[in-house]
Order: C-alpha cells, then structure tokens, then sequence
C-alpha cells in the first residue's frame, strides 16, 4: 500500500486523485487547499485540509499546484525524511532541494476538469534524486498509467516546449479555423473529421512524411490566392510564416 | 443505380473507388488516368483506360485530378448532358462552366493511398449548376457518407483555407515538436496520447474554451524562458507569432 497526499485542487489535483482512487494499492491519506470550496470535490471530508501545516503521515506528497507556487509551498512544509514530488514540466527538480527526498511526476496530459480521460494511456515522465525513491514514483506510477517514463530536467523541459507547440498552438490553430467558418457561415464540425484523422495519421507516419498541402508541394498559385482571401493582418501573419516554415523543412530536397 | 466514372488515379481517386465499390447501388463504369502502372490498382482491367476520348456512359464523371489539370481536362471531354463534377476545395464550380451540367463533389478529408480510412465519415461537400443535379450528388454522395453538407463555391474556398490551418499547419507543428524531442533524446512517442487528447477535446469544447497553456494564462516568464531555449531563429519566429497571436485572442478578456 503506497500512502499519498495531494497538495492542490486544480486540474491536475482532480486527475491524479481520480486515478489513485480506482487503485486497491494507493492509500489517499489527504487533499490540501487553500480553497475550501474546491476542496468539497474530494471526498470524504475528513480527509481533506485547509492548513498546511497540519499534514499526516504519507509516502508521499504530491504538490499539484501552479508552477509559481511550488518553491514557496515546498518550503513552507515542516514533513521531514519524506519524499515530496511536483507535478510540473517546466520547473527543474532541484526547486525541491530544500527537502532532502525530492522527484517529479509529471503526468504529460492536458487536463481539464470537466473531461473523463483514460489515465492508463497518460504518459508519467518521472525524476527522483536518489535511486531508491525513484523506485517507489515507478511503483507508484504503474499502478495508474502504462506509459511510465524516466526522464531528467533537461528532457523533460524540452518535452514542455515541444508540448507547447504540438497541444497549446494547434488548438490555436483550431481556433483560427474555427474563426474563419464563422465569418463565413460554415460549421466548425465540418473540419472536425479531419482534425481527428490528423491526429490519428502520426500513429504510424512521422510528421514529416504525413505532410500535405499547398505548402509542401510548393504550389505558389494557391499560397497566393490563399493570402489574398485572408483579410486580417495577424491571420495573414501566421499563414505566411508557416507556409515559409514548411517550405524551409523540405526545401532542402529540391 | 448509379452509374460513376472516376477521372485520376491519385489519392482521392483511389478512396472513392474504394468507398464506390462498396454500394450495392453503384456501378463504377470506368476509371479513366494517364498513368498506365497506377491503373493496374483499379480492377477489373477491362473497366480502366488511358484514353480520355473513349469514355462509356456513365451518370455522373467526377474529376479526381489536381487543380491544374482540371479545367484543360474538362475541356477534352466530349461528352454531352451529362453531370461533370471535380473534387477539389479551392476550385470554384464554374472552371466546368464548358459543361451544361456540372457541379462539385469535394471530400472534405486528407487521404494518402495506404492509409486505411472509414469513408462513412468523410464530410461531402456538395454544389450543383442545377437543383435536379444536386439532388443526382446528394443520392451518390448519401450511399457513401454520412456527412453530406450543401456548400457553394465561397463557403467551400474558406473551408479549404481553414483544413490549411487546421490540417497542414497542425500536421507542421507536430514536425516541429518531434524535432524538439529528437535533439533531446526524447522519444516524440511520448507526445502522441496529448496529441490524439487535443483533437479529441474540440469535439465536446469549442477551442476557444480549450485552449490552455502559457500564452492564454499569460505566463510572460515561462514564454520567456522557453524563448530562451530555443535555438533556431525559424523556430523562435514560430513560438513568438502564435503565443502573440493567443494574448490577442484572450487580451479583449482583460
């Protein structure tokens, strides 16, 4: 039985206290927030606090919180010889030193509240200081996910960047699609079919090799007719610049 | 039944064919292509040819070519009342306007020969000269899809201009990323579950509401940082735009 305690309330905080729940193996000994309200979502009550400095005995603690908070938080807790792990793909491990046994896990996912996910196919990228406690994150990290990885501060924060670019900016590009329908009275869901088997495609075909489009094969007639249909000065902007991009990427076989 | 012939050999040839010879209610008359080795995929034999001038009575011809060849194509046929139709997004209808009847069967999805697709969920989207051929489409179109939209020649440019963002744009991203991950030993792998996960989360959220990260929490010291871990000028040029492009879209919040 692996005893843990979760510090924070977001969306992260519910996924992780989902996933633990459905384990026999992992004890929830307690969920810590500032917010009483969003504490109410993680029953039983007695288990969940306000004060941090009122925490009980775990394996270890998990701080789910936004990355600005980990350092302060991190310091302001009084558990001694206990493993304490955050949760983030941005911020270095050694941001817990101040605690002699310290990690990450960091499950690779977007995470809304409100969205049911199957966490087993969440990838949890994992850190620790010492061998023996990434051990126990392993152990820990099995019993919710099949796709556990080790990986170390430097990785991780270029996995970050590249999550950046392939989660956050190709929604805002979903986004800008979806602009472009309303302004001229189509549904976004006609697209829908196509976003998805975009996503499907890069199972069995790198991205490289999956590209299409007027970019890739260099069809200078509708780049152009294209730019002119556009309007918006910052729309046009982002045409332009991934057009040049793609062309650079496979420039470089003519 | 409906009697079809198919002009081209290339990728959308290829799945209508395919997505054809399923209906009991289709009868694939001829497939008509230049390319004598990519006709041998089109069975049986004696139903394809090289000839454009020895086409056999169908009900509708649909011209599966690349934009540059349809017009010059659709002038060389000597057919008479008879339905001509091309499936390209960014042709307007009247490129056919030589034929009395002629009308567009666009489907709305990105195809590549070996990648096995259901068609039933392929957006069709459909314009005819006349109401009594667009009724002839919607027929063919039914037998085939279960997304058969009515769309005329404005709405299908700015749909064509929308899958460029959401499909090859967001197809180059995932390149760009996988780049990242390569330069830093990181299986790119890792990133497929967020990936299928952002194409999934848009069928339930708008983007608008999905959208997460730095940029839309205005996190100026995580942008800042990823900046700084960026080497590649190209690269940097595409974190700035799209992050800038996302402040904008959420700035009228402040």
């Amino acid at each position: 039985m692996i005893k843990v305690s979760i510090l924070g309330t977001g969306n992260v905080a519910t996924h992780l206290f989902k996933a633990f729940s459905k384990s026999d193996e992992i004890e929830i000994i307690q969920v810590i927030g500032r917010n009483k309200k969003a504490l109410l979502a993680f029953a039983p009550e007695n288990k969940t606090t306000s004060d941090f400095s009122d925490l009980k005995e775990s394996d270890v603690y998990i701080i789910a919180l936004s990355d600005n908070y980990i350092k302060t938080v991190s310091e302001q807790l009084t558990i001694e010889n206990k493993l304490i792990v955050h949760t983030s793909g941005s911020t270095p491990m050694n941001e817990l030193s101040h605690h002699q046994r310290h990690g990450v896990f960091y499950p690779l996912q977007t995470f809304s509240k409100s969205n049911e996910l199957d966490f087993k196919k969440v990838p949890i990228c994992l850190e620790a200081k010492s061998k023996e406690d990434l051990a126990l994150l392993k152990n820990l990290a099995n019993l919710v996910s099949e796709n556990v990885y080790e990986i170390h501060t430097e990785q991780r924060k270029s996995l970050h960047l590249a999550a950046v670019f392939v989660n956050n900016f190709t929604n805002h590009l979903y986004h800008l699609g979806s602009e472009i329908c309303e302004e001229n009275n189509v549904p976004f869901q006609i697209l829908s079919p196509l976003i998805q088997e975009t996503a499907r495609k890069i199972e069995t075909l790198s991205p490289y090799e999956a590209q299409t489009g007027p970019a890739r094969r260099n069809d200078s007639n509708t780049i152009t007719n294209q730019l002119e249909q556009i309007k918006k000065p910052e729309l046009k902007a982002v045409y332009e610049l991934l057009s040049k991009s793609i062309q650079a990427t496979y420039g470089k076989e003519l």
